[in-house]
């Protein structure tokens, strides 16, 4: 059974001699991870690469004074490659990952994936190409944050979040919105009640409710 | 002299066949670039793997409404893969990459690029690679523009300046300023009026003089 996932997640099995791959299948190890855990913390742990099974992670920065900034998810199928930092060399930054959804996750360990990116350069090149994918991911959420305009990213995250949950009703607080918009929770605050006057949702305690999903929309293309 | 050239930069060099070789050394070409061009735009073009030899370039990204957030800076000896963007798949943003100092530059061509990268790993290894490295430098920009607080930011940039000018007078504009800081002119402006209060700099036209260095030092620590 491990073979088969390894062998989807990893597009250089192919490349790999025999002892390699059976070093994969006896190390990669499976887990579950509760929602909430904080997966990797920065420079204090190197985890290893991080297949998705199924659940799902975010991928962030963190201030010295506390604030985060998300700087994308991943799915099931996706690959995380940041909590393997350690191991490649021109990575010189440091990231958090927290667990948003009950997870299932294979692990290889930061040992292991070294002794083989060292032996092998298609396992070096795999490690490379999914950080050069990540770097995509962190320019399109760099764009978000400077450039687009607030009431605009807003609209997008509720039209996501309502999309993702198959409901017009989402129950998230402000607090939380601002989180995933990397901005203050005043400014989530003042959008929504403006969102609210001009009657595109309805605010009430701990819920806010799509009620003009038309317009809603309009305002992402904006 | 070209062989030469191409052997510091390209660390792949010995992973090349003879065939390879020879084609880098009759397509690379050596050419100047004077101060103030742009030489790549987004995904309008797709120049080729560019190797500084001599000079300074400013890459940035460019908001829809014409603001651009500086990146990072290329000197002599790096390496600029992004203007071969169209050539590594799992790049899917634009930057921008002006010439700041007049320079001497040595071109692979996009297509040749993605030729070798094709026929041997160790090409398509280091375009990942030396993606990965400006990763790593963006995500140093974005921690800086996103979480650090605008005096210091501006500390920081007026002792660099003066570092690299040998000179506490600077001849720069608060545009400039606040295009290479990447904020609006007037934070720069009202920050230096603050600055100037404080004693820390003189502010005539077109010229910021640096008064106090220990202060202004003592601000780039706090």
């Amino acid at each position: 059974m491990m073979e088969q996932e390894l062998t989807k997640f990893l597009t250089f099995w192919d490349h790999l001699n025999e002892n390699e791959k059976e070093l994969l299948k006896q190390n990669a190890t499976l887990q579950t991870y509760a929602k909430g855990i904080t997966m990797h913390r920065g420079s204090d742990d190197c985890l290893g690469v991080v297949l998705v099974r199924k659940g799902q992670l975010r991928t962030y920065m963190l201030s010295p004074d506390g604030r985060d900034i998300t700087l994308y998810r991943l799915f099931a199928g996706d690959v995380c490659i940041l909590s393997a930092s350690c191991v490649l060399e021109t990575i010189t930054f440091d990231v958090f990952i927290d667990i948003e959804e009950n997870s299932e996750i294979i692990t290889i360990t930061a040992t292991l994936f070294q002794q083989l990116a060292k032996q092998n350069i298609y396992v070096e090149t795999f490690g490379y190409k999914m950080a050069t994918n990540r770097f995509s991911d962190v320019m399109w959420a760099m764009q978000q944050i400077l450039f687009m305009s607030v009431d605009k990213r807003l609209a997008i995250f509720l039209k996501e979040e309502a999309e993702k949950n198959n409901s017009l009703e989402l129950k998230i607080t402000h607090e939380q919105i601002a989180k995933y918009m990397a901005t203050a929770r005043e400014v989530v605050t003042r959008m929504l009640k403006y969102f609210s006057q001009e009657g595109i949702v309805k605010i009430s305690r701990g819920k806010i409710t799509i009620v003009d999903k038309h317009k809603l929309d309009k305002l992402t293309i904006d």
